[in-house]
């Protein structure tokens, strides 16, 4: 660390972390592989455990699948065993029961997929990564999963302007995120996208100057032609819209990827996207620092916002719940401890000695004004890493504790952790924990409750106080990770009725059947469980 | 300036403009007043010069304009004289005959103006600050305008996250900039809006990390109920989306407000809007160069980008003809002269002497290696506005030549300004002067193209000629200015057309019977010319 001197002058409780061992579990599990209580178990099926009623799609035929193998031989998955995993979700809370997943290599076997399962109206659960957290990206019946697993090709990289186009929707879920960094890396100049917790592509807090744009989407969709009701309009045939030579800067019409994104797989299927990455920063600095309120956390994050400026990349919180259920099941040990609340605060710059100057004045500042009462510092990337870990696995820590009823919220910042506290108080012992933390320059909060096992009586002391909560401090009810399957209902915190219904008319347009990713992100009155 | 030395030290060539009277004639022209040659004359009606047929919406009536005085008294304006100003476009190259101008202060109004005009099927224009350049604020025929002048109320500013409210459309136009300025400089932490150079919100260049981010916005529809052709959907009464409250953070359903950003008012009316505003700089620099090649312009900004990193927050370029112009009709002086191109690069950091010393490195570093033959910096306000006006007040400079034939590309930096040369040497002595500017950062050109007066055979050498040029390289044929009236019909050279009819039937949803904004954006066959 060049600066050690920096940071030791005047500021006793700095302990730099340079040796510290903060891994000494080394394993890391493969995401959902549960483990203690909840492990091993089936994993109910969705439509047992909700109140869902099959949509009247066609069923699989022994014809439909002739047709997929002469179309993508040898990419055709039937087994059981090899289709299980693409039924479960992440977080093993939800599963399908789809007996067949296509591993389409090209755009053009996507478009094929589509036109024949509009034909012969076959619903389609199109699949990235399989990181969601709402339930979104496994089917709830028996829809053939679409996945995307083997469209990894890297289109083009522009090392002038940071373009990095390719046909590999995971890119934005995070999953290729080996591959895009080792080709981004290798240029030496841009950023790789950083995986959040869940190995999803987010921005995290106050990443400014360094949020990556997605810059344009390839897109399929599934009706093939005629396909707004009674519009009368002709899609073209294989019904591509493909954008993705567009520039930086294009406003030639209504900017259809927008609606596209965050849309779940819900109006087409996205087979390729462009990323203008950032110049990669020369030098990233870490600050791991212990508050004593809630309070002290919002002051640091005002002081930090005027005092880092340009440089501020990060500003995550958690409370010490989530450090004590990372340290038990991931044998993680936190340099800092004995503060009901930490703060990671990230910096990213093109100048490590001005950074490094930047970073000590602020925490001689909130060390004197007594904001913070103990931290550590990183810059060098492996004890970077350490201290990301921390708060990176939060997520994967929570599995450990049994089924994670969660919630991932944005509300104004001054009232981000009394949703916390109020859930706390109303649950009682009826919840293991009940913990928070999130991405404080975003308003945003990753509310989590364990309990043992899934329970309905647990589920219904805490929706919809959550978002009737969360409704009457004017935030959302799904910040980042989208309403998928378990949060669709609860669309009307967050959005007028009138949005909805408008929501529900662009639905009906682009996807006339419903074919596409059924029972996910929009609200129906008419389901009712029936498997 | 702080920092002269720094400066100066080794670089005889870097003459501060401390001191410079860049401004000799001090008086600016509000916009749209011509002078010189084009000055005075009557700007000829679209319906006249274009081959557009009036679409068959109902006439205004007596009864109409009586409806509207009860509804609000003394806020429509129905004399000649008075209407004018509203019918013609800020460049006076396009006029339209409206009879009619709505000024609405609620958006509770709005809403009744939209159902009245949707019942009795009479077109509307909205109208924000009437800056546009492709003809899009305007009407083409007899279109009541439905203009925001006086939708001026400011709803709320938070002084933690920065989140700006306001009930007038023009903010992101840029017109109420003054007001919102006030407001935004009074909490003496947030930016405002900067306009452009034709009071236009526009982000410059690399300007990452001072982006303003368009939270949220509440929409005014046009068709009050049984909206989808065919769909059988209710939009409320009213039909407001009004998405004002959504946080920094909202993944609930569809992305609706991304739809309408840049849809010209062709979708809805938007009454109000929610803008996050970055941090105030503490620190601005602006460096103003003189490059002897494009190359060289090129060179210079790759260096400056690995350099500055997250301070560089504008890098703008402009040819030799360019500063002509700007000092023949505005009497400005430019510091640095005898250069084929200049740049105009700004610094926007936290810390001046950091920043500085950046700047300064950089600087050296361009000098050393030949990339700048000249040039001059500031760091105080008056300075940087002055050097700023040289790049600001080229549009105005231009209008004084005559008629300007406007065009804004984006294509791959690389190519930018080979498309000014081929077009100079292609339209020879046809045209008075063929300039070329804009921020190349985001690999965005404005090209300008002069005659004394408009010419059908001049515009013929031009289009669709620009547009083949630009669609060869995978361009966009209007990176900021949007279709309007004047581009539309050359929207498939950026668009593939399963994307165009998408969008017709969005706007068919939308607006069943077409009445908002006609004539613009979306390309239809069917026009063709009678008054």
């Amino acid at each position: 660390m060049a600066s050690t001197a920096l940071w030791s002058r005047g500021a006793a409780w700095l302990r730099s972390c340079r040796g510290t061992a903060l891994q000494r579990g080394r394993s890391r599990e493969a995401p959902g592989v549960l483990r203690g209580r909840g492990c091993c178990r089936e994993v109910v099926a969705t439509c047992e455990r909700y109140a869902v009623r099959r949509l009247p799609f066609a069923r699989l035929a022994d014809g439909d699948v002739a047709f997929f193998e002469r179309l993508m031989p040898g990419r055709v998955v039937t087994g059981e065993e090899e289709v299980k995993p693409f039924n479960v979700d992440w977080l093993k809370s939800v599963r399908g029961c789809s007996q067949l997943v296509l591993k389409p290599q090209t755009t053009a076997e996507v478009s094929q997929i589509l036109r024949y399962c509009h034909e012969r109206n076959l619903a389609v659960n199109p699949q990235g990564g399989n990181t969601g957290l709402v339930g979104g990206s496994v089917p709830v019946f028996d829809e053939i999963i679409l996945s995307t697993a083997l469209m990894n090709q890297i289109i083009s990289f522009d090392k002038v302007s940071g373009r990095f186009c390719c046909r590999d929707p995971r890119v934005p879920s995070g999953l290729c995120f080996g591959e895009a960094k080792r080709v981004l890396g290798g240029a030496g100049v841009y950023h790789a996208t950083r995986p959040g917790s869940q190995g999803q592509l987010s921005h995290r807090g106050e990443r400014g100057h360094q949020c990556r744009r997605l810059a344009a989407l390839e897109i399929r969709l599934s009706a093939r032609d005629g396909a707004g009701p009674g519009s009368g309009k002709v899609l073209a045939d294989g019904s591509a819209l493909d954008c993705l030579t567009s520039l930086r800067k294009d406003n030639t019409g209504y900017d259809l990827k927008q609606l596209f994104i965050g849309s779940e797989g819900t109006l087409g299927v996205i087979t390729a996207v462009s990323i203008l990455c950032p110049q990669k920063p020369k030098a990233v600095n870490l600050a791991f620092l212990g508050c004593q309120s809630f309070a002290k956390v919002l002051e640091t994050f005002t002081t930090c916002r005027a005092m880092l400026g340009e440089i501020l990349s990060a500003y995550e919180f958690m409370d010490e719940k989530c450090m004590e259920l990372v340290e038990r099941h991931l044998k993680l040990s936190s340099p800092v401890t004995d503060s009901p609340f930490y703060v990671l605060i990230e910096t990213s710059g093109s100048n490590s000695t001005h950074d490094e100057e930047k970073l000590n004045n602020f925490l001689e500042q909130a060390m004197a004004s007594g904001l913070v009462t103990d931290g550590t510092v990183a810059t060098d990337d492996k004890k970077i890493k350490m201290l990301w870990g921390l708060r990176e696995r939060i997520t994967e820590a929570l599995t450990h504790e049994g089924y994670v009823y969660k919630y991932d919220i944005s509300l104004p910042v001054g009232k981000l952790y009394d949703l916390v506290t109020d859930m706390r108080a109303r649950l009682g012992q009826s919840a293991k924990n009940v913990v928070g933390y999130g991405h404080l320059g975003d308003g945003n909060l990753h509310l989590n409750i364990t309990a043992e096992s899934y329970s309905h009586s647990l589920l219904d002391a805490i929706e919809p106080f959550v978002y009737e909560w969360t409704a009457r401090y004017s935030g959302s009810i799904s910040a980042e990770h989208g309403l998928g399957f378990k949060k669709k209902q609860f669309i009307q915190y967050s959005k007028p009725r009138e949005a909805v219904v408008l929501m529900q008319q662009f639905k009906a347009m682009l996807d006339p059947k419903g074919i596409l990713n059924p029972y996910k992100t929009l609200p129906s009155a008419l389901e009712s469980s029936t498997c």
